[in-house]
C-alpha cells in the first residue's frame, strides 16, 4: 500500500503526528504538500482535495491520508487505522480503545495550548488578541499544562514499563515525543519548572527521539523547524 | 452485554451524546452517575472511576463506558465502539472511518461552542471573563458556526439522503441532533439567521427528535434540561 498524506506544507501541524508514524512504520507514503506545485503539490495540491465538489464523503480540514480509495480524516482516526497496519500499536482491541483515547486526550492538550495564543479567533493575528492571550498563558500554564503532564506521566507510571502503554512501543509513543517536543520548544520555562514531575514523560521524549528512524527522519530535510506559524509556539511572553 | 456509563449527574453535556445512542439503541445501561450516591452513583461514583489509583489504564475525563472488562474514554470513541454493536453505523470499513471523522468534527464544533463563554480559562466564572466572551463570540457566530453548519449541510446534500451518511441512519445523526439542538437553545438569533442555508439539518434535526425511541427519552426525567451549567449555554450578550 502507498498512502498519501494530504497536509499544508509549511508548518508540522497537526500533519507531523502522521509522518512520524508514517516514519517510523516505513511506510511507503507521499506527502503530497510538500511536492512542487507543478507536480500536484504545494497549497494548492491539498486545496484541491478539500474542494473536490464531485467527493460524496467530503472532508473538513487536513490532515487526510489515502489508503488506496479510503480517505481518512482527523489525526486520531488516521493513527488509529496506520497503527495496526504498520506494527505500531500491540493486539487487543481493549488496549487499542485505550491508545485511541490517549490520542484523542492529545488532541485535546495540543488544542488547549494553541488556543493560548490564539484565544479570542483564528482568524485574528496574535497581535490582535495579546491582551486576551496573555491572560490565558497563565491559567494554561498553572493549571491546564500540568494537569495533562501529570496525567500521562501517571499513565507510564500505571503502565509499569518505560512506554504510554507499558513495555510495548506504540504510535501513541510518536505523538508524545512530538508533543513533548512542541511544549519545549514554546514553554521551556514552564516545562523547566516542571522537569522534576515529568522524569518519565522526558525520558520518553528522548528515547523515541533516539529511535534510528526517528533520528534520521529528524536530521533529514523533511522534518520542517518549529515556527510561529505553527501549533505551538515560542512567544516568551506567555511563558514568563 | 450489560453497559454502565459514568458521566456527571447535573449536565447533558458530552455525555448526552453517548445516552442517546444507548436509548436508541435499545442497549441495556446503567447511567452510573445518576443513581443515588447510596448505590454508588452520584458525582462520588464517577469521580471514584477517576480516581482509582489500581487502575493500570487511567482515563482522563468522563464519559466513560464500560463493556465487561473494557473501558472507553472519550465520546467519539465510546459511539465508535456502540455503533457496530447497536446497529447504528453501517457496513463498511470506509463508510465507518468517515463517520468517525465526522464524530470527531462535531467534537471540536463543540468545543469551539463551549469556549465562547469560556475563553480564556474552564476554572474562571463566565463573569470573570465576560469581555473576551463577547469578543469571541462575534467571531464565532459569523466564522466558525457558519462554516461548521455550512460544511454539515453539505455533507447531507452530497450524500444524496436525508442523513449525513447518505440513506442509512447511524449513531453521527444522533450526534448532529443533539448539536444542532444545543445551538437552538444557546444561539436562538444567529441559528434563525442562518435557517435558509441549513434546511436539510434542520430536517435532520425534527427527523431523529421524531424516532419514537428518541421522542420516549426526551420526553422522560432522563433528559436533562439544557442549562447555564451545560457546554453551550444562553447568554443572551453573546448572540447578540
Amino acid at each position: 500500500m502507498k498512502y498519501e498524506l494530504y497536509y499544508w506544507p509549511h508548518i508540522q501541524g497537526r500533519g507531523e503526528y502522521v509522518r512520524l508514524t508514517l516514519e517510523e512504520g516505513e511506510a511507503e507514503y507521499v506527502d503530497v504538500g510538500r511536492l512542487p506545485e507543478a507536480e500536484g503539490g504545494g497549497r494548492p495540491g491539498v486545496a484541491k482535495v478539500l474542494q473536490n465538489t464531485r467527493n460524496r464523503h467530503p472532508p473538513f480540514a487536513p490532515p487526510l491520508l489515502k489508503a488506496g480509495r479510503t480517505v481518512i480524516s482527523h489525526t486520531a482516526n488516521i493513527l488509529q487505522y496506520l497503527g495496526p497496519r504498520l506494527n505500531l500499536v500491540p493486539k487487543g482491541q481493549a488496549l487499542r480503545l485505550y491508545a485511541h483515547g490517549l490520542q484523542l486526550t492529545m488532541t485535546d492538550f495540543v488544542r488547549e495550548a494553541h488556543d493560548v495564543h490564539h484565544p479570542i479567533a483564528n482568524s485574528l493575528y496574535y497581535e490582535d488578541q495579546k491582551t486576551e492571550a496573555l491572560r490565558r498563558s497563565g491559567h494554561f500554564r498553572t493549571e491546564r499544562l500540568t494537569k495533562f503532564l501529570n496525567y500521562f506521566e501517571t499513565v507510564i507510571t500505571r503502565g509499569g514499563g518505560e512506554y504510554l502503554l507499558g513495555a510495548s512501543f506504540s504510535y501513541v509513543d510518536l505523538s508524545m515525543f512530538q508533543v513533548m517536543a512542541s511544549l519545549k520548544y514554546a514553554f521551556p520555562n514552564a516545562m523547566a519548572g516542571l522537569a522534576e514531575n515529568i522524569t518519565r514523560l522526558n525520558v520518553l521524549h528522548d528515547l523515541v527521539a533516539a529511535r534510528p528512524r526517528v533520528a534520521r527522519y529528524l536530521a533529514s530535510p523533511a522534518r520542517l523547524p518549529f515556527s510561529d506559524h505553527d501549533l505551538m509556539r515560542l512567544y516568551p511572553e506567555l511563558d514568563a
